[in-house]
């Protein structure tokens, strides 16, 4: 039913390899080890939680009860190291610029290469991230650059298993016709976190504002600035953290899996 | 994040039971056995698919990955009975007016209650229907009782464990201006099939026209109408039956779980 990628500066012309794919034969080559942001702009960059076999199901579930924080783009299998659905020819354990270990939920140590950890019970989750719409914003006149956080919240998520805690969000402080234009924009991506879930005061979400986990400490919404806040994928690798689980591996903040889909099209997977 | 229910003659004036509630007590007390094809209109019905816990990861998986198809509402956990996300107070064993048993991937008996067949050990899915944007599609002057048909296809889904087989997909024939509405109304609805999956040539999903599952049998396309496709909740079934799981229980044909979500809410669960 997908068509065929479209040639475009961004997309590659069909002749040589995409932007994406470029992007993770540099990194998997050892010759990035950046932040993402902005790189290979059209496709779709995920987070990956990477966990035991045995913690699969509730994961998997947690994430369809909490869909909106949580939209699972692939699975890969138990012995498996390639996301063979979103991104062919790909080695989850090298083409992430920069992974973070955690054990025990302790983060323990950040590795541009994961092979010499990678166990055959490992199954990885990879889970739109809310930077694939930057560019669609940006498009359509909406900064995406500053007035940007990540914050905690004190709403819960629908937990499952050993998985539960606080929704992360992305705020935005938008202008009037901006936050219209935002809502049209990411409802476009409804696999991709899609709408915001929330318009006005950061007080309705329990946000800590005190402690942001990305972004510069947070002053009061200008008068003429509206806040609007989106569901985060954060959020499940924060639960997966919280769980304690004795291994598992992530990508380090900012540094996504850049996927072969794109953005565009996001909304007929 | 949502909002009450809206008061209106077919959702309930928020003082006695909604139409949902009162849907689901009447087939509790035995007292309707029946379709639910128009019921309590302007509330999600899905299919149901309960099997033993051991095969809900596979399952859930298969519904990932098979989404447009396979809209996973809510997953009720083993020991549980209640679908306490979609449908506070319900009672799966009682609420849909008649079930299918199959034994080993043959439908051995219609029953009109299941808790004798109950076991500790079932996991059971609730799956959105596309029975649940024909309001939407009526009011948007798009016809839904006619020229429909349920579809076996040669399109194969995305395997998982014992679950495989070809996509069912819902057909429908419209004018050209019904079509475009069609596409539109349906786009509002991502988490339950969504926009259709193909338009025009029945041939190109290898679509089965000699034995629709559901519809008479299918003419030539008129030459001016235009077919389009949907993917169809019948197919996690149909390739739950083809597994021959020793025992799992769906809903009998065109007798749907009435939750008390609202259609038109759907966009933002």
């Amino acid at each position: 039913m997908r068509s065929s990628a479209i040639p475009s500066p961004y997309l590659g012309d069909g002749k040589g390899p995409t932007a994406a794919q470029a992007a993770r034969a540099e990194m998997r080559a050892g010759r990035f080890n950046g932040i993402t942001r902005g790189m290979a702009l059209g496709y779709v960059q995920c987070a990956m939680v990477t966990l035991p076999q045995r913690y699969a199901y509730d994961f998997l579930l947690f994430c369809q009860r909490n869909s909106r924080a949580c939209p699972v783009l692939e699975v890969i299998d138990a012995g498996e190291t390639e996301a063979k659905r979103s991104a062919p020819g790909s080695d989850l354990r090298t083409d992430i610029p920069m992974y973070s270990i955690y054990r025990n939920g302790v983060r323990v140590e950040d590795v541009p290469d994961i092979r010499h950890l990678w166990r055959d019970d490992f199954v990885s989750f990879l889970i739109g991230s809310g930077i694939t719409f930057d560019q669609a914003l940006e498009r359509a006149g909406v900064p995406t650059t500053r007035n940007r956080w990540v914050l905690n919240t004190s709403t819960p998520t629908d937990p499952t298993g050993v998985f539960k805690g606080g929704l992360v969000v992305t705020m935005r402080w938008l202008t009037p016709e901006q936050a219209i234009t935002a809502v049209q924009v990411t409802s476009r991506f409804p696999f991709n976190h899609g709408a915001p879930i929330h318009v006005g005061d950061p007080a309705a979400l329990g946000c800590d504002l005190a402690h942001p986990l990305i972004g510069p400490p947070v002053e009061r919404v200008p008068a003429d600035l509206t806040a609007l806040f989106w569901a985060c994928s954060v959020t499940p690798q924060a639960v997966a953290i919280a769980a304690k689980i004795d291994l598992m591996i992530t990508q380090a903040p900012a540094c996504g899996f850049i996927t072969d889909l794109e953005a565009d099209k996001i909304c007929t997977p």
